[in-house]
């Protein structure tokens, strides 16, 4: 027995991307189904980092009150770089006019599903996609908690499901993208502590790179540079804070039990194709990006705002253009925000097989930043996010 | 039979460096003896590019009318980064009020040695350094070009002897210092045409970079990226145009007989040690950059500016704190400029082992220069020079 659903555009992956994309469609009178292979409360209880561009905030905003982004998340209005020893600020505010608020993605996540299903959104979680069949009116096949099959036709498919996309196959074929790997990771931990600094402090040590996060006024995130085989249970808690502490010379690190520890890998991807036919991807589904300058769910935003805009004019009015062009102008926006990335990775972050002329050159590049208004300004401005119109 | 010399300061090299310090130290009644091994013919007569930031050509004025860097010369405003076939100007004028002369170095050179001449400058063409002695006297060990050896006794030595000083040992060590070489060089021309363009175009094409630069109202210079191993004789003049046309496109190249042909390897190189005791370096004794962004000649009047006034107050008041601070000074500037030179190298040329990856992102970098008005701002800015008294 299988169960089938119609509806205009069926939508894989309960993420920021597809969740923003139900309720931005919701707002033009489409109809849509949203899927998640995970729980409710899985989704909600995975604990991620969040810095929003303003640009995100503000779309947020259009969900109503359900969004916290402005009451429980924290406007930071610039970030510190440091290296050789002294901080340096970027002043948002300054030099762009702009901010960023932390907020954590899965208290983003709680806001949208809050706000989708208060709004009468189809969201079916422990639903399990296996695959897309394109065509003129394309299926999701996928199945339910308890096996049952679910069958999803709809007028368009968005694959919004993550890095390990299923939808991927049907746009772009499978691995079918550009890929960087990166020769170093981040031993990432959560600890119950006050905040070391009011504001993030990326700091370029020569012993590698370390990001000064928060959580909380009680929790704290913190990161430093590890060879990507790094085992989390190789270092005592008295080692972590070593590691911690001399890559940020010149703060005292506020220190507390460390209750979680993992290390996260550097990967960039952009996937080859964006759309097909009547399947298209947007998010992580259809690029990644290192951790380094916060890109990856904003990206996933600005993906979404050029898909839904796309989508309403073909669903509509059956106007294609928009629909045409989404995969290029959605490009421009991911190759600028994958060389952001890359910047920011490659700015801060020692290269293990990096010589002493690259390690200088680096510093100069600090330097040339922070010394210069429109280098603060240049980077500033990607950090709080381009335009979303543009 | 030796002849001696006594000087306050003796001057290795009559490039632009050690000429234009003569003159500076000159302005505060400091004498000094400057040799080089060319003649005056052979230093006045080798063509060479020219792109003088403002503070450059601002210094040069204070040799008065001497200097025709304003007058021959041509001011530029702005240059164009032409990618994916378009052409971007980034309008220095527009974006930091300065702007670049276009002005060949033997000009500069011309300039220099008649104005030093007519001030009465020791100026010894045609004498070779074979050493310097250090110590509280350090002396220059020279011959003539009849082969009679020179001593220059002096209180403070320059090595102003470009890139393959011999005062570089006394100070760093043989080849002692940062180096960085780069998979790639230009096949440089000289051609008797008109201008294909008002401004320099800088243009990243799949074929790899290509640079429109120009000499005269009658005579281009032109470059494309090569193999460094690549024979000038390898190609027809057909077969150069050809090679040119098809890395600039959107624009046709204006041609006319080539009359010279030359490969520039690219090497970054600075000196671990820029001073010791009574010895300092600068210009290309002290670094090298590739030509990309044209910061070579601009760097060493840098360098010379920062030695004046230190020399200034070691030789007349005795206090030797400028001197001391002289390398950490210069070396701010100097990895700066390494690092813009490197930016702009790696930004418009086409890596033998680019991935995909690596070709998109580099053209997502390029976009968010353009497209920012900051971005482009951050360009001019290193482009025109930082200000000489930062």
């Amino acid at each position: 027995m299988t169960t089938t659903v119609r509806t205009r555009v069926a939508i894989i992956g309960a993420g920021p991307a597809g969740l923003m994309l139900s309720h931005l469609l919701a707002q033009s009178g489409i109809e849509s189904v949203v899927i998640d292979q995970r729980t409710r409360d899985e989704i909600e209880s995975t604990i991620r980092a969040g810095i929003l561009e303003q640009g995100t905030v503000e779309l947020l905003d259009t969900i109503g009150p359900a969004s916290r982004a402005r009451t429980v998340g924290h406007r930071h209005d610039g970030i510190e770089l440091r290296f050789e020893g002294e901080g340096h600020r970027i002043d948002f505010a300054d030099s762009v006019g702009r901010a960023v608020w932390l907020y954590p993605q899965h208290e983003v996540l709680k806001d949208l599903i809050a706000a989708r299903l208060a709004a009468g959104q189809d969201l079916r979680f422990g639903v399990t996609a296996d695959g897309v069949d394109d065509g003129d009116r394309p299926r999701v096949l996928a199945r339910d908690a308890d096996g049952v099959p679910v069958e999803i036709e709809a007028d368009f498919v968005v694959g919004s499901d993550g890095s390990r996309s299923v939808a991927r196959a049907a746009v772009a074929g499978a691995r079918n993208g550009s890929f960087r790997e990166y020769p170093f990771a981040w031993f990432g931990i959560l600890c119950e502590a006050p905040p070391s600094s009011e504001e993030l402090i990326y700091s370029n040590s020569p012993d590698g790179f370390a990001l000064v996060s928060q959580r909380s006024a009680t929790v704290q995130r913190m990161y430093f540079q590890c060879d990507p085989d790094t085992d989390t249970a190789a270092f005592s808690e008295e080692q972590l804070w070593d590691e911690l502490q001399k890559r940020v010379p010149g703060t005292t690190l506020r220190q507390g039990p460390i209750f979680q520890r993992d290390v996260l890998r550097f990967r960039s991807f952009v996937a080859n194709e964006l759309r097909r036919g009547r399947v298209a991807l947007v998010g992580d589904a259809a690029h990644t990006v290192p951790p380094t300058g916060a890109k990856g769910m904003n990206l996933a935003i600005a993906d979404v705002r050029l898909l839904a805009a796309a989508l309403r004019a073909f669903l509509l009015e059956g106007d294609e253009r928009l629909l045409d062009a989404y995969p290029d102008t959605a490009s421009r926006r991911i190759w600028k925000a994958q060389h952001f990335s890359w910047w920011m990775t490659s700015m801060l972050h020692v290269a293990p097989d990096a010589t002493a002329f690259d390690r200088r050159r680096q510093l100069g590049e600090l330097r040339s930043v922070v010394e210069s208004e429109h280098g603060r300004a240049y980077l500033a401005e990607a950090y709080c996010g381009w335009p979303l119109d543009a």
